[in-house]
């Protein structure tokens, strides 16, 4: 699936804000390092490295900027971690858990703004060099209870509006429908116990051979927790 | 020449650092405002909005990144350059002279580093919805004549080396031969008038109709001065 095939294991999280992937991403982390001793490299995008953090600033933050400048600051953010974090930890064998990657920018920047699918994701991946995740959890959840969800003061993304976030919403849905091999797609309306689950199950159906986990450390886990 | 034919007129100065681009700029854009009584726009890149100096400083003066960041970057510095400064004056009828534009990220990063030129140039061009200068003046010179000019401290791109900075030239020469239309090359070892005179001269030639400047004005500036 991944054109330098390494060694890791490449997992993302999707989703809309106020669903639940940053407690769901580390929640997944802490179990499979407990089940498979690898070590968990547990990150996000955007803002994964320290030049990220600027980026992150600008385009969150900062003063309104056109599409392309907006997709171009993702994929730079994008460009360097995944050449100073994601892969070093992938050919080191690790596990690597993201929350958010590139589709959030083809389904935020094509799905909710004005540029072209095709266009935003070609950027994308010419900056990573193709690789994608070996999974992809989109958790799903309707953007107005996601929105209540949130406790901080919403950025420039989270105030573009009601139909913004419902095209986003309808763009991630899509875009798991053409490749069903690499997404996962969960009702994120239930118990966080509940999702953490039903995470785990499908992490052990799609990647336990790949992570030497089998059915029954998820089933022993589910009986324990 | 560009797509959405702009009433203004679009002048890219580009070379390696310590050819007197920002001279030369300066005093084509100070002669234009007097002869033609046009609005002149004279900025740069990177670096030429509040972004571009966040921007700027991290492509700099940061730490080490991959090239494909580096593009990213420079391409979102460009990117939002044009949509907030460049492309709002052309429209306007203001002439606009810049301090280096997407010719320098394809010598720079395809003649100096490890991508291929198309693809920067591709990224550069979807960056800015196709806008090329209508003429691009390259002042060429010898990069070690060029570094004993500097005074700063060097940036990193300053210090990375005679063998990358010759490729640089060279890639500047390949590119300008492949459009001589738009592309001035000018031997930049003469003195600052003359080289000024030179620039003079060409952009009555072939902007002249375009600005309103016949051939009379070039020479008896030329006298005068």
């Amino acid at each position: 699936m991944n054109p330098l095939d390494p060694a890791g294991i490449f997992i993302s999280f999707e989703g809309g804000d106020g669903v639940g992937k940053s407690t769901q991403s580390r929640l997944l982390g802490e179990w499979l390092r407990e089940v498979t001793g690898r070590v968990v490299v547990w990150t996000r995008e955007p803002g994964g490295t320290d030049l990220g953090r600027v980026l992150r600033q600008e385009v969150l933050h900062g003063d309104d900027m056109d599409p392309r400048t907006e997709a171009l600051l993702y994929a730079a953010d994008r460009a360097h971690h995944v050449a100073t974090v994601v892969r070093p930890a992938l050919e080191r064998g690790d596990v690597v858990i993201t929350d958010r990657y590139l589709d959030s920018s083809v389904a935020y920047q094509a799905g909710g703004r004005s540029l072209a699918a095709d266009e935003v994701e070609r950027l994308s991946l010419w900056a990573v060099e193709d690789l994608l995740p070996h999974l992809t959890i989109l958790l799903d959840l309707d953007p107005t209870v996601g929105a209540a969800r949130l406790t901080d003061a919403p950025d420039r993304l989270e105030r573009a509006g009601d139909e913004f976030h419902l095209r986003t919403r309808q763009a991630f849905l899509d875009r798991s429908a053409q490749d069903p091999a690499r997404w996962l797609v969960l009702d994120a309306s239930g118990t966080q116990e509940d999702i953490h689950d039903a995470i785990r199950a499908a992490v052990v159906t799609r990647l336990g051979d790949a992570l030497g986990v089998a059915d029954g450390a998820s089933l022993g886990e589910r009986e324990v927790g």
